[in-house]
């Protein structure tokens, strides 16, 4: 009996223990959470369309079926890659195989501080703070007497024009312009300005530029302001200090939201210390073609912890499509040297991206076509039904689509400590 | 125009606003959080049923219409009665008739120190709370080493055997015994210990006896153990101390939780202070017979926060039909006074009451009838659902319910922060 021990429930530690599926193979899935996170949903949750159970799944459940699947709640604090041994921080787990799979965190870029004033979306907690954070500013503008507190308050500043931003700044703007219409009494919550902030000449930089500049347009329509060529200096809990080119802009804004930039898991740290890897700028450990860390091949990194190279030789982004492919294949990768058997080295197979905005708009990039509007959205909506993990969440999740489809409604709204 | 404020979205509150219709009447309805929440399913987010979404309201959405109505985020610290004013933590409130309903908290009966160990059930936190906390301990048990940790991971106490405390009781049965199954590899759930304590000589003293004893039997075929006639000692974060008669027992217990007491929020003493009326033992406000404080006839008190006297002489109990009728008699009250007209003084209209044990029983009774079992269970879901204040959520419960029948899945699992 081999024991392989998965480090992190996400898309690439799940699938890695779904598809290690043999007889003589035991597995322990470790993760210091007990449920899967699907989050690519997160921003839903975070603007209240959706209780972050209906995007989060037991990783017990999930895995229940799988009797050679130990599901373990634990914290992994190191990795002695030598003596093959993940150290947890209450005790330690021997491995004949490690899939090291733990996500990224937020990255500040040097300024810790600005984590306070600008929560990033990350977990399921951040994304409860960021729904509390936006409903509390307009409860404060509705009370405000000052027309300048008023104004800060109804001021949402969204750092970072990648997919994460464009879908947090559409949803605000869907809020604003429908969802509270008639909640206040002295606001009108259409008044409020949303302001997407992305340093590059253009938004969804890993997109084609029509497609981008159809989400711009359609950002457009919901009130977004979108700035371009535009860096952050400062976040305070004032507001945002701007720069583009040599015009520095002062915003006051109560609501600031990190959408910016991630960096590997911190494990990637000791990762490298252990096996003498150097990290890429964005902290990821650098693997081979099968994916293992050069001089230990029983030790894999998957997902947004990896650095692998495309057939573009450019870095695989860190999607959700990416781990749930190097899972898989590291899997088969375990099980065919078991066999005396080998795989060819890991290929992404790139199916394609989308990113939606608001209510009933997307753009996707299938490779072969590229479209917006409504059907983007459908094929949106569809394929991310599609990947939950669950039918009960499907369910839950079509069902409040639907029902915010045709009312325009968040009924998950809840300010919460 | 006469300003009634309205302290407390809770049933009284949130159905005083709704009836206090009239063109020469503004309403200000003050809450310190932003959603009605349905305290009668919050077992089923404690036991991961549903999600806090599912049984909470934004009270904007649901007075979005009521354009006479204005909600406000604020904290009402205390009411001076002959200034006719509420005081805010941030501010005051003048008002022609106040209307205060702002619920209870648990009461530990001079035992401070058992809240930590020993958290109830009145809010959202507390119900996820609960949650981490069954869901942690039986991670914790599957990890032991040792055989007593083990068996107090395992342990579950419920102290107080009144509706809450037997739904919660039956909730934990129907998981150790079915949701959790086929969780784990090291422990099996179903041996897991969960208590019921109760001070009286049998289960929910406002029932009948025979619908209590039918409750017991439902409660023993979940492998609850029910014991009556037994006090709680001492709590601690090692277990509790029991004492039936002159026995003493101690059980190791990781998990405990309070459903013995409850009594009237604190601005009750507030009241007090400002009118000179004595709280009774549940600190409670002694109301007129039409819910007005003696000497202050524009000061109304309703639901949990009111010691009303019921047809038969007795204090009528703290649940949401009292509160849901007081409202809208003290609605009827201020308007007929403002047309120089009177209406009578507050009956309540008592149209039974029930409780659920599990998956798919309950005991139900309707003053001419009283019964158990399926039939029971069905008319307590239908009742439940009929008032849950949206058409969402309503469906939303419906579906997580008819699911976690079929399934005897519960899929809000999640141990949060």
């Amino acid at each position: 009996m081999k024991r392989v021990v998965v480090v992190g429930g996400g898309f690439g530690g799940l699938y890695a223990a779904k598809a290690l599926r043999a007889p003589d193979i035991e597995v322990v899935l470790v993760d210091r959470r007990n449920f899967h996170l699907f989050q690519p949903l997160l921003y839903q949750v975070a603007t209240g369309g959706l209780s972050p159970a209906d995007i989060a799944h037991p990783l017990r459940s999930v895995l229940k079926r799988r009797r050679n699947v130990n599901v373990m709640l634990a914290e992994v604090v190191g990795l002695d890659a030598k003596g093959s041994r993940v150290l947890l921080a209450d005790g330690e787990l021997a491995y004949d195989s490690v899939v090291v799979a733990c996500g990224a965190e937020n990255h500040y870029f040097g300024h810790a501080d600005w984590q306070e004033h600008a929560p990033g979306l990350k977990s399921v907690e951040e994304a409860t703070e960021i729904r509390s954070r936006v409903l509390l500013a307009f409860e404060a503008a509705e009370r405000a007497s000052d027309a300048t507190v008023r104004a800060s308050c109804l001021t949402f500043v969204v750092v970072g024009g990648g997919p994460t931003g464009v879908e947090l700044a559409g949803a605000l703007g869907e809020i604003a312009n429908h969802t509270l219409k008639n909640d206040f009494r002295s606001i009108r919550p259409s008044d409020a300005k949303i302001l997407l902030v992305e340093g590059a000449d253009r938004l969804l930089l890993a997109y084609k530029p029509a497609l981008a500049e159809r989400a711009a347009r359609d950002l457009a329509t919901l009130g977004v302001v979108v700035r371009t060529s535009t860096l952050v200096d400062a976040i305070d809990a004032a507001g945002v200090t701007l720069r583009a080119g040599d015009r520095s802009e002062r915003v006051g804004a109560r609501t600031v939201i990190w959408a910016a930039g991630v960096r590997a898991n911190p494990l990637a740290e000791r990762i490298a210390a252990a096996t003498g890897v150097t990290l890429d700028r964005q902290g990821r450990v650098p693997v081979t073609a099968d994916l293992s860390v050069t001089g230990f091949p029983n030790l894999f990194v998957i997902g947004d912890m990896a650095q692998c190279q495309g057939a573009d030789g450019k870095p695989l982004p860190g999607v959700a499509p990416v781990a749930v492919q190097q899972g898989a294949h590291v899997a088969r990768t375990i099980i065919a040297r078991l066999r005396g058997e080998t795989v060819g080295p890991f290929r992404y197979r790139d199916r394609g991206s989308m990113a939606t905005i608001g209510r009933a708009r997307a753009i996707a990039d299938l490779g072969f076509i590229a479209y917006g509007g409504f059907p983007a959205w459908v094929t949106w909506l569809f394929i991310h039904l599609m990947y939950l993990v669950e039918f009960e969440n499907r369910m839950l999740v079509l069902f409040q689509w639907a029902w915010n489809y045709f009312t325009w409604n968040r009924g998950a709204r809840l300010i919460t400590k």
